[in-house]
């Protein structure tokens, strides 16, 4: 058995018996009684997956994984490829949505070069990564070996094991990769058995005409690679990115390492959808945050059954929605540490009607 | 004319020449255009509100009125009156969740007794302007006099306009009054000329039972008081609290001082539609944060043409939802004004096709 297989069979759920204990703590905080909705549901499941009563989620951290995409030739983008570069690089700078976002939150950026199409060895900063020169086009054929789409995975859980031990508790899923909009709709189209049409959008900003384009193109790399929908690494190799694969391992990571891991966007939810497919019970160990804008956003994040707390029409990508979700963690916290419990408050209990 | 009528004379709407300004400035920066959604048009509202290209949001208030309502002798909550006096005092101690959230916003916190049926004058930390104790039972005729209701709105708007001459420049609408929620009810029912029932719920947490009661306690409070819908004030008067007379003159202070004022939930949207019927103009002040899990919570936002970011089943009160919400002010603005443009970034800029 391969190392990612082994890794996979380590996987279990969260521990259901910290949950019982959290959602008590929550009931006898002073307020009326799940008042506060999904914020009470977060820490509960933070404690099922840290197996602490009392988790917290000081450090944080944005994994933004790069990579270029081959089926950007066909034409399916408002820019180039060499973007990737250029933005993965500004990342190091701090001068992207990220690094500002990041701040606000008070997490730490860690941009990861796990398949730019150009040499970053240079780049100070940038995480050095790299599975492939970006991936092959889809619409010619498959975008990687599955060895390079295990070993791409490999780097997603190995960032969060390794993180983990440099003490960071919290993990936000983020990329970057002209052309990912493409890969995800088509590798959520084969998981969903949905038409390629219904879950296709403009991305970063193509015209009504580039949409229908853009469905063509996936369209005929779907009929030319005919990835076997029961087996997902298939589906990743064929029409994956190399992002997507190390989304993927990051949420893996996320259920191996017992830490909590944030979705972004819709591409990131794609990736979340391989790893629940891969590991059922990676679930446990998953937020929702933002429901991107993009047209599949909430589908994405329905087939995932997850909820999203933030609907601001965002879709910038880079991790950005899933720090603002990380950020409500620390209210959430605050009230389960801090408030005052019915006796504390004075206030005679609430009773559950 | 009179004070209130005067002030509301005053009243303007935003300055939408800035808003273009700071919409050119959004589409200039190295991301796809309009990517960030929601956040975009909070900064472009929140230029609109200041007059300034670079608005900044570092001073938050979170202005908590206190009331008790006359209503609660009709049954038609779980706990007690005396509950709002001990939660307001527990404001004034720190050990409530709304000191909770508002530390992790950095915001700070103003209990205002508007109207405790108690004695809070040896409580420290309150601010007291006290306009009645309490209001009367609405089942059996009017919950206070007009004089009474525009007195009370002038509490909210001179609070906003001494803190912002104390250096606050966004404020937080927050409530707590036990039965405050069926005043609520009651006072959008004819406003928006809907039946009780379509916007009456569980409050903090009344039984099913208990809700049908309600609404008949409703029901009867409307048809003794014969408010007269066109006629805000009028309505405020006979079936208000003196907690939505207060929230409703923040709302106004927002735009008679020039600041934003943010939305907290079910209560504090009924306010904010006042506000709206009493200067139509005060809606360019005013941004939702949350939608509260209240059924009517929704509608109450649609009425007031709002939507929330948030969408976490929360129904907690006391600015909890809207604390969060002006957090995200500070992701909006960290990008608006941090990220690098086009040019900076390297990127050719995109089109909006």
């Amino acid at each position: 058995m391969n190392r990612l297989h082994a890794l996979l069979e380590e996987i279990q759920s969260m521990d259901k018996e910290i949950c019982k204990e959290a959602q008590k703590k929550w009931d006898a905080i002073g307020k009326p009684l799940r008042s506060l909705g999904k914020l009470e549901e977060m820490v509960i499941q933070l404690a099922g997956i840290t197996g602490k009563l009392i988790p917290k989620v000081d450090r944080k951290a944005v994994l933004i994984f790069c990579a270029d995409n081959g089926i950007v030739e066909e034409g399916v983008t408002q820019t180039g490829s060499e973007v990737t570069a250029i933005v993965a690089e500004n990342f190091t700078k701090g001068i992207a949505t990220i690094n500002s976002f990041a701040g606000v939150a008070k997490a730490a950026t860690f941009p990861i070069d796990i398949g730019i199409n150009q040499d970053m060895t240079n780049v100070k900063g940038m995480v050095h990564r790299k599975v492939a020169w970006g991936t092959h086009n889809i619409a010619n054929g498959p975008a990687m070996t599955r060895k390079e789409c295990e070993q791409a995975i490999l780097v997603g859980i190995d960032m969060v094991g390794a993180l983990k031990k440099q003490g960071y508790e919290l993990f936000v899923t983020g990329e970057m990769g002209i052309g990912n909009t493409s890969t995800s709709s088509a590798v959520l189209s084969v998981l969903e058995d949905v038409p390629v049409s219904q879950v296709t959008g403009r991305g970063a900003g193509l015209s009504k005409q580039g949409v229908k384009h853009k469905i063509e193109v996936l369209e005929r790399a779907i009929r030319i690679n005919r990835p076997n929908r029961q087996d997902v690494l298939d589906v990743m190799t064929k029409l994956g990115g190399l992002d997507i694969c190390g989304i993927t391992g990051a949420f893996l990571g996320g259920a191996i390492y017992h830490v909590p891991i944030i979705v972004d966007g819709f591409i990131s939810a794609v990736a979340a959808n391989c790893a629940i497919r891969l590991a059922p019970d990676v679930a446990d160990y998953i937020f929702a945050s933002h429901c991107s804008a993009e047209p599949a956003g909430k589908f994405a994040l329905d087939a995932i059954q997850k909820e999203a707390c933030i609907q601001a029409g965002m879709c910038l990508g880079e991790g950005t929605g899933g720090v603002i979700g990380a950020a409500l963690f620390d209210f959430a916290l605050a009230a389960y540490q801090e408030v005052a419990d019915f006796e504390q408050a004075d206030v005679k209990p609430y009773e559950l009607l």
